[in-house]
């Protein structure tokens, strides 16, 4: 292999390669990535073995070939190299040459049959709006668990249904156990793809969201043999879905009554923040208390001290009194765009449902409250 | 204690005190900062009994009287506090209450005499240049030493002399025993605090440094009782000095001949980065190799790779090569602000002097170079 290739474009592949790679793998190969020189382009890949990512650019090359080499080492240095054409070569023993005007490197690199392989893309893609996508997986990422022991739970589960008037919905859900984010919407045309519903693990939904997060149109996907691509431009991502099945999530959604509590988010926000500097470090326990329409937040930590705070809020229901994890409030907060959320409580007991309505899309956030002693 | 007192204001106060503060301290007392409420004025104090910070300003005094409480828990209250006007009570117990419109906190205080008492400054404190004082201390401050069995080391000898002309120079020296930096210059009048040479503690030199680094005029400063003051507008520093012997530095600074390689400091700058990715991660080894016009540097890290890179520099001395930690000449780098800098080594054991000349202050730093295989 023999390339020549600006500094810029090689840099753009080989940083958005890095969070595919593995850290400190019992595989150092996984620490790689592949540069492959075919006709006129530079192909470059990297893989955890469950998330995958190619990237292809044009450049200029001299002597087709492929190797590996590490993948952190190799963006390090193009990321220190000059705005100038850099020259890659492979010599004896897989040695890689790297070099600019002044600088010159040399990586021991890897026969590129040891790299795993990566993925092709199904033959069939759909296209799909890349900002609607981005901003569901935005609000239900968030409340997907960490716990790889209960694996059915680290990730976002994708699904598509018929409503009562026939016309296409797409809904996506995320569960830790201790609280769950749904947000739903209509489709453009029938994808198919999510109908049996399938689970996104979370490494692979953070890739697709940062991916996809400055394209403003459509992106191209498909679900083909436990896994899902997704290909922008000359990307193409492909990540191995969760083979579980998702939990009936329906069963702990309380019923939604449309009464409720309506606060702007901007004053709840602020108060949380505030009221939580004071919260157990442990628990972060806030008690959110509702008489008429005064929405009061209070902290109470017996060795640091004690924080309250009042905001307005339009509320006609009889008072109420819960206590929450500040932080699962905060998550809902981050992540809507509306001016106001909508807070149902049945009692303090229940679990509490937090409603958005933005745009065309539903979003509910449901947080099991904590004990009050 | 009752005060007002508007919330920019108290930020800033408490913000320039949090890194005085003992962090985890065993004595819980040193994690708090002491608000002492006078005629019209608010004193805000910190120390963890070897550097402590005195900072006053006017503010709305009901109650006169004194409390401490923890430094950093008002501090963060006080960060996500809106900016308005804030009132601080001390209630029964000692406890406090921090309110602002909406929000009402409650903290637990200590009685004001269980805070240690802070240095008060001597009558007598001379004028000195800010921005000579704070360049002077960045050329010498990275070069102290993090070992505290050698306490001499931990901190920037400060000595004034006379020149055989017979003019009053200022001299600061650090070294953590591979290596001294050492700055010098005419100082404007005598100040005679450093005739016998002290030496201020490396978190104290920090302070120092992090309190005058916005002052364009001169500030306040004096020796007294083992101690070094610094006073800008209604903030005082005061600092215990090391109470131990400097080394005697002069016998392993080598000769000068004034001659060597002028190196451009930016070319150098961004070559040594390159290079030094591939350097050995415990010894940080560049080996640098001059030639005629031309210096090369090399790091060759068997299991990684290896790096070379050349530049264009001004030398009429015979052929050179000595071994360095790349990150001592990027902390020399770092602090220079000419375009060149000349580095001198008489063979590659011997200790290498990069000298530069800026304004009117000379600076050296001596570097011991490693052994080559």
């Amino acid at each position: 292999m023999k390339i020549k290739i600006g500094q810029e474009k090689l840099f753009n592949l080989l940083s958005r390669s890095q969070s595919v790679l593995e850290r400190k793998s019992t595989r150092p190969i996984l620490e790689h990535i592949l540069l492959d020189a075919e006709d006129g382009f530079l192909k470059v890949c990297a893989t955890d073995l469950r998330v995958s990512m190619e990237q292809k650019t044009p450049c200029d090359v001299e002597i087709k070939g492929a190797v590996s080499l590490n993948g952190r080492k190799i963006y390090e240095i193009v990321k220190e190299m000059p705005k100038e054409d850099i020259s890659l070569e492979v010599k004896e023993n897989s040695w890689v040459t790297i070099s600019g005007s002044k600088t010159t490197f040399h990586l021991p690199g890897t026969l590129a049959d040891e790299f795993p392989s990566i993925p092709d893309a199904p033959e069939l893609l759909l296209k799909m709006n890349a900002s609607i996508f981005v901003q569901m997986v935005s609000k239900t990422l968030f409340a997907s668990s960490n716990d790889e022991t209960r694996i059915y739970l680290c990730g976002v589960f994708f699904q598509e249904f018929k409503d009562s008037e026939g016309k296409d919905r797409i809904r996506l859900v995320a569960t830790d156990g201790h609280r769950l984010s749904m947000v739903e919407r209509d489709m453009e045309h029938t994808l198919s793809m999510f109908a049996d519903g399938i689970i996104v693990p979370k490494k692979g939904v953070s890739e697709l969201k940062s991916l996809l997060s400055d394209v403003s149109e459509d992106f191209e996907i498909a679900c083909d043999e436990g896994k899902i691509f997704a290909k922008v431009g000359e990307t193409l991502l492909s990540i191995t879905l969760i083979d579980a099945a998702f939990p009936n999530y329906n069963q702990v959604l309380p019923e939604i009554t449309g009464n409720g509590v309506i606060i702007p988010c901007d004053s709840f926000k602020n108060a949380l923040r505030r009221v939580s500097i004071l919260s157990d470090q442990e628990t972060h326990s806030v008690v959110v208390e509702v008489e008429g329409n005064e929405m009061t937040m209070k902290s109470d930590n017996p060795s640091v001290g004690d924080a309250r705070e009042t905001i307005d809020v339009d509320y006609a229901g009889e008072g109420l009194k819960a206590a929450f994890n500040a932080n699962y409030l905060m998550d809902i907060l981050k992540v809507t765009e509306e001016d106001t959320i909508r807070l149902e409580v049945k009692d303090p007991l229940s679990p509490a449902i937090f409603i958005g309505r933005e745009d065309d899309c539903e979003f509910l956030s449901v947080v099991m409250p904590m004990r009050i002693d």
